[in-house]
């Protein structure tokens, strides 16, 4: 039986959880591929997780020795960041060798030049594990709806930030003590800026975008905004609307072009992403040829991402020899739509004095700027008084202008909340 | 270019949407080939839909035109049911053809056959569409999840079923309205009998299985219970204890041993299978090494079960020449578990007159058989009480052997309706 020879590059959770399953599930992957796929060597600078190879793994701290070993076929990346993450996949791809990865930093900004080098070494760069951990996002997007013209992806692609606005909807508890709560269970890191601020899912959104819409977008591309804003006021109302809050990562195909953000919305409670709670991950895939298709599963973990990983091996070992790389799927250098001319829904919640010709001028000004009210609740508290309005959707632009000339109205008092209402029927 | 001639046997909606696609996509599949796929013949028995076959494409009544055709590499069966698709299968693959399917029917009675030959001759047979339609459930298991033990499925296979159970549950209404009001609606077939008595359901739990437990699954082997017992009484009550009705396919993976079946069951309100309503289809797939994975689609329609052929059209010619073809992932041969001895929840509705010690008689033959109740509630209505309990998990033949007694006790006014309580985790 053929032999394929894996080179692991960082032996951590996921690097040792790759190592246990490609020897727990050897028979699946024989008959899966009908190859013999071993770990031939694990790369890894420290001297305590190299230990923990299995036995008959040989072991470096020098990549150059995967790179140059004839019997390695398959480079595993699993070190995360971009040096030297990227000066290792640039070699291995050189030097003839498939590489599979988690890393989606690296991939989310020089993804077009490690493809490019993968396409003229005749050789496959795979990175399931970099979108959606176990869930097969990107092989279903770039395989099975190959055909099918993807116009829209949504996706709970981080799983701190689900944890937290989940709790957050159950509990009704403010967003700091959500926060430290989640971070005392592990859900959330000690310093969890990059996935509260949105920017973990802006790099899983840009990867995503660039094979749904076989287009190229990089981290850069993706505005996005985090969670901290979020205020249980607000998770209370939207539930009495029918609304969860979700940090959603949302990417159209509009006229052409592509439009990939990040940003805290709402969605309705009978949404299938409503459904989607706790550290868990989904995706929403929207075509004219399937209408909705949702992948929902475990977005982190050592094992889940192990298993994204090996599901890439096999799809390398099983194309090979002769069959066809495709790598290059990001092939239109699509233009990308303005943010301000994206037509949306809005949830807005305004304090405000409570005397009269107050709703009166909020409701001026949205005439005059074309935007038109769905439903409006008013509460009273004291001398003041809450407005919380439903917007029908408008043009972004058109929405922000009223929006800061409601802020500088002299009977409001704080600034408005402002949360996007996404996953609604247009009725 | 390289040249992949495709042959289309059946020209109905499910054949016209993939003669569209693989004219509308020609772009995209180019893209994710690198080959010219191209519709070379459409092989009809009906004129009326001959006549409707794209330009510039052959047409013809006789099947052999295409197996003997050798610029046709691929055969795509459209026409369903067991002959004569099955001697087309058969006769394609022994040509050394590759064979793309939906046939739930032939798959899940006569999979292994077609497998064996498939693999005999070196060739492909792929019936992604004979499961969830648009869902690439089955490339999911067998690639990407290849080196996942997965010891659960839980399965909305049927979009009939599922539309009357999420109509009743919204509506509060009577299982005949309901149905009658889906036939009106197109979403029952006007004999309804294979949909909502479970065996279409069963002939695709049967392929799920097969495929996730590397086994063989016939249709025969899944029992299937249908809908037609569900009461809007039973529907109500579920409600209040927060479950949600669905009719469930359940494969697991006990003991090495396989169980596969059919039923309408509750899910609690927050499992993912409960927010998927109407038509959608969903397969939750369990397993320890990813915890579980849902994926969620449409399961019929003519464009998204084309999607769905074209993802295995692509998926062959990506392989092919030199790749692994791998159709005998059936390859275990496993026991199958028995019914009886499966631990499940159940809820469980009795009608019993309004008098003193029936419900010690009730719990007597419970605590008699080993049964343990989790909660219990009675309503009263005239003469007569109503009790609804929720068993704690039970062996089966235990809670039946209970259940036929206390349907025998004189106080008893009625067969008990019984429905299980699928997806609550073990607390």
């Amino acid at each position: 039986m053929e032999k394929v020879g894996i080179g692991l590059v960082g032996y951590g959770t996921v690097g040792s959880g790759v190592g246990r399953l490609l020897h727990e599930s050897a028979d699946e992957i024989r008959l899966a591929t009908g190859k013999e796929v071993t770990l031939r060597t694990v790369c890894e600078l420290s001297p305590q997780r190299r230990a923990l190879a299995p036995p008959g793994v040989r072991t470096t701290a020098d990549f150059a020795d995967l790179v140059n070993d004839p019997e390695i076929d398959v480079v595993i990346e699993l070190i995360g960041g971009i040096e030297p993450a990227r000066t290792i996949q640039l070699a291995a791809l050189t030097a003839g060798k498939a590489v599979v990865t988690a890393n989606k930093q690296l991939l989310s900004q020089h993804g077009a030049e490690l493809l490019q080098t993968a396409e003229d070494h005749g050789t496959f760069l795979r990175f399931e594990a970099s979108a959606v951990g176990a869930v097969p996002v990107i092989k279903v997007l770039r395989e099975s709806l190959a055909a099918a013209q993807i116009t829209g992806v949504m996706g709970i692609v981080n799983g701190t930030t689900n944890y937290i606005l989940s709790a957050m909807a159950q509990s009704g508890a403010e967003y700091a003590p959500t926060l430290a709560r989640a971070q005392e269970l592990g859900y959330a890191e000690a310093d969890p800026t990059e996935d509260v601020s949105g920017k973990d899912a802006a790099a899983k959104m840009a990867i995503l975008a660039s094979i749904a819409f076989h287009s190229r977008v990089t981290l850069a591309d993706v505005e996005h905004e985090g969670i901290a804003a979020v205020t249980d006021v607000d998770v209370a109302h939207g539930r009495q609307l029918g609304l969860v809050p979700k940090l959603l990562g949302v990417a159209k195909l509009i006229d052409g072009r592509v439009n990939v953000r990040v940003y805290p919305c709402f969605v309705p409670g009978e949404h299938p992403l409503a459904g989607v709670s706790g550290a868990y991950n989904a995706v929403f895939l929207e075509s004219e040829t399937f209408d909705s298709i949702m992948l929902f599963g475990p977005g982190a973990g050592g094992t889940p991402t192990a298993s994204a990983v090996i599901g890439d091996v096999i799809s390398i070992v099983n194309t090979a020899p002769g069959g066809y790389i495709g790598n290059c799927t990001c092939y239109k250098a699509l233009d990308f739509y303005p943010g301000a001319d994206v037509v949306s829904r809005f949830y807005l919640r305004v304090q405000v004095a409570d005397e009269p010709g107050v709703l009166a001028a909020i409701a001026g000004v949205f005439g005059q700027e074309g935007v038109s009210i769905h439903s409006m609740q008013q509460t009273g508290a004291e001398d003041s008084a809450q407005l919380v309005l439903v917007l029908h959707p408008v043009r972004e632009a058109a929405f922000f202008g009223a929006l800061s000339r409601i802020a500088a109205l002299p009977a409001v008092r704080s600034h408005p909340s402002v949360i996007r209402i996404e996953g609604q029927d247009d009725r």
